[in-house]
């Protein structure tokens, strides 16, 4: 059996109005009909747009997803999910759990901070892209990040119904191997004890937090760096880094988070 | 003017067949009226379907990828860009330019190195998930990445039109910074050069190679774990790790590419 225009137009759900197809728009009658075909959808470049978040509600979903994804999860979703619901495409596009893999500082390997890494790929989604003024711009953002995260005595929130209450420490590094060990060494928990995945997750909703701060500044065109290298870090890389004498490595990071041990202390005196 | 259901698929390019509507699926009427809401799209979870690669083709791809977006971007581009021609949607909806923030170790800091994180986040799109079982299949891939990477001298893959000969080393860590510095106290050339840069594109070229590798193994059903940890690291962790006596940090990873110094050694001789 056949189909009049009529029965088309109200089996995709829409009354026929005005002068008939003329009158249905293209995106009237894609979203009518269904959904559209994903094939012919072309993704924007980056940076997407961003929208001023509130940094709790993102500190208290970033502690919530990490008990979901883990860390780089909590981070990325908490900033990103927001973004999915105010603005929709392209930011309903991205498959969040892709961003589980920052976990335990990539795939349980405990290098980068999974909330560190979490965090730099958010930033860069909305601040970042393949040319160079983005690609800088972007860094700088996550460089600070990265510095703050390294610096502070963290994690500094507190989610509203925590598991556990959870000691502040300074990692001096951007691994998770290092401000796991650290937190351990100060709180007497284990590695891998329920209050240092609490400690994580409190880590997780910090750095989602002040990740949300600096993204508002950004977009309020406020930003600035607020966490330079530490005077420790500048000397050594005033050898090592690059125009130096030695030009021999690249870090933007606090250098005893690994060079830690007298002998090496010693080796530099006799320099 | 109203247009009759004749002239209403007319206008959508397609000829009416067999019964009419019920012959017109939704996906032949969307993809004849254009490309649809993108608002109205779903994004598929984690896994992606993943179709075996070209090695070869992806090293090749990844070395033209780095000179592009870096180290990140030229990884996971060589990786997922022919899925977006062989398969499309999704992988045509996921923004490549997003992963050049892996660059210099994430962001230009030198931390985790961006080959290996690019290769995390594209085995993790094909291969992982938020649950259980899915993340902790993809995790043990992504593990004996890391360790080939760690363990292996690389680069191990030459482009077929290199701008410099490469020599190669091998890194004992994951890290941008470790990786850098150890090559290039062996090649007596600088961190900021630009054989320093040829030799990141290698590595970028040889990383992608073996991630398309072991994707392919994965995709026969054939995934079996090839770089387990060190002896040297087992020991460490027998312990530090889960369980252990101390149980005080989390790592899969040769210790010794931080834990350099002879007076480590000797603290630890005494226990």
């Amino acid at each position: 059996m056949g189909l009049s225009r009529r029965d088309l137009m109200k089996k995709a759900g829409i009354a026929a109005v005005g002068t008939g197809f003329a009158g249905l728009t293209l995106s009237m009658a894609n979203r009518a009909i269904g959904a559209g075909d994903p094939q012919q959808i072309k993704i924007p470049e980056l940076p997407w747009p961003y929208k001023k978040l509130d940094p709790v509600a993102v500190a208290e979903a970033a502690y919530e997803g990490y008990y979901k994804g883990a860390c780089g999860y909590g981070v990325f979703e908490s900033i990103i999910a927001p973004l999915q619901k105010a603005i929709g495409f392209p930011f309903t596009m991205m498959p969040l759990a892709l961003f589980t893999v920052g976990q335990g500082g990539v795939a349980d390997v405990a290098s980068v901070c999974g909330c560190l890494n979490g965090a730099a790929h958010a930033i860069f989604l909305v601040t970042g892209g393949l040319d160079k003024k983005p690609r800088e711009t972007s860094y700088a953002i996550i460089q600070d990040v990265f510095l703050w995260y390294e610096q502070t005595a963290l994690p500094d929130y507190r989610p509203s119904k925590p598991k556990f209450e959870i000691i502040k420490t300074v990692s001096a590094s951007n691994l998770c191997h290092v401000s796991v060990s650290k937190w351990c060494k100060a709180s007497k928990f284990k590695s891998f004890s329920k209050e240092r995945s609490e400690r994580c997750a409190w880590l997780t909703a910090a750095t989602a937090k002040h990740t949300a701060e600096i993204l508002n500044t950004y977009a309020d065109g406020a930003f600035k760096i607020a966490y330079p290298l530490s005077a420790a870090a500048e000397a050594c890389r005033s050898c090592h880094d690059k125009g130096s004498k030695l030009e021999n490595s690249r870090a933007v990071t606090d250098c005893g988070g690994c060079h830690f041990t007298p002998s090496m202390k010693q080796d530099h005196s006799k320099l």
